[in-house]
């Protein structure tokens, strides 16, 4: 924002428009959210797979969703997402060549090490994957896995451990499994792995703007009266 | 079987046929297979969420799924099930009234106590479920949760717990979900939660009959031998 006005006044304007009761939802959510863990979708096929990790990040608490589309076409399932994308941050890598390149450095250059999944039975299991580092866990396509760029990149392979003859879990299975167990361990960790006050003021801000009905003109108005150019939602 | 045969002199009539690799393979799964837990199907719409707790229960060694199917048709989908439903034994209840009723005594009189799934937090969270007895988790369909019926036999409702806006996981999520913690909780407890020898034995028997080509020629030859009348495979 090029104004003077912070993230926190443009808060107080929307927040006499939303419920109490929205407003300790938000909060409660905001204080189990992370950007310690994250989930990078590599072109996965299937919009449905998307879309149910999407909410499963969401039912987690980790806030950021990496997706490269390289080959597939990509739609969200309403259905399945239940409007989980609304409150999950989606970065998108979408019909570039390189997309796998171009996102891994973003996660590298935000401090991320890179661990794959996979339902191999030689690779790390959860129980002992180290998450003392923040962590950014790649799920491949169903069929084939990671790409091969993908696999030469990243640091460590995970699987989620299996006693039956089946030999995988389905991706938002797998998905699941492994947050709900990384997720539980981290909070036992002694780790800041929750956001900052202005990681959770910026969200705070964006989804109030998605809750309140018109927000735009409420905004739109309180800057036009600081003689302001308006900068969100143009 | 009424004849004199034991299931032991069966398991060793086909042994011959299986590779130590395979045997290896089924002991282990074997070692790892309860059915302290047990899941429960209500009517649900989707084959692939059928499918998908199926493939679940074998990999987290759940032996026995119970599905009733009142409303809906059913049918495995092989892309998701990946030949799960082979080594998980799929107790059916279908297209009669009252299948639930007739499911849920039949749990009853094998001693399980009826525990519902909900995404409702005024639940019983699942790490606060009591599995020292015997428990089946029924979930009901994707939309409208269990029946009326389900509703008032079970003896108490349990969530998987969830930190963000979305107020549900998907069924086959949920249900990993649960079986994953509950699974690992179950071993860590004092208490005699794998399958007897004899059950060992049953599902040996079976599995070996399903791996091993042309069994039923084997077992045919070895009654004939024996001048006794073919009481499997009729």
């Amino acid at each position: 924002m090029n104004t003077s006005v912070t993230t926190k006044e443009l808060i107080q304007l929307l927040d006499q428009y939303v419920t109490p009761h929205k407003k300790e939802v938000i909060d409660n959510v905001l204080a189990q959210r992370t950007r310690h863990l994250t989930v990078v979708l590599e072109d996965l096929y299937h919009p449905h797979n998307i879309s149910a990790v999407i909410r499963t990040c969401d039912c987690f608490g980790v806030q950021d969703l990496y997706i490269t589309q390289r080959l597939h076409e990509y739609d969200i399932n309403p259905n399945v997402v239940r409007g989980a994308s609304k409150w999950v941050t989606l970065n998108k890598f979408e019909r570039q060549k390189n997309t796998s390149v171009v996102c891994f450095e973003e996660l590298k250059s935000k401090g991320y090490r890179l661990v794959g999944t996979t339902p191999d039975r030689d690779s790390v299991s959860m129980e002992m994957l180290d998450i003392s580092l923040k962590t950014a866990l790649v799920f491949g396509t169903e069929l084939g896995g990671l790409s091969e760029y993908a696999r030469d990149e990243v640091e460590e392979m995970v699987h989620v451990p299996m006693y039956g003859f089946t030999e995988s879990f389905n991706i938002s299975v797998s998905a699941a499994l492994l947050l709900q167990h990384l997720m539980g361990r981290l909070k036992t960790m002694n780790l800041d792995w929750g956001l900052t006050d202005e990681e959770k003021d910026e969200l705070k801000f964006e989804w109030y703007q998605r809750i309140v009905k018109r927000s735009d003109l409420h905004l739109k108005k309180f800057f036009e009266e600081r003689g302001l150019s308006h900068p969100i939602n143009e």
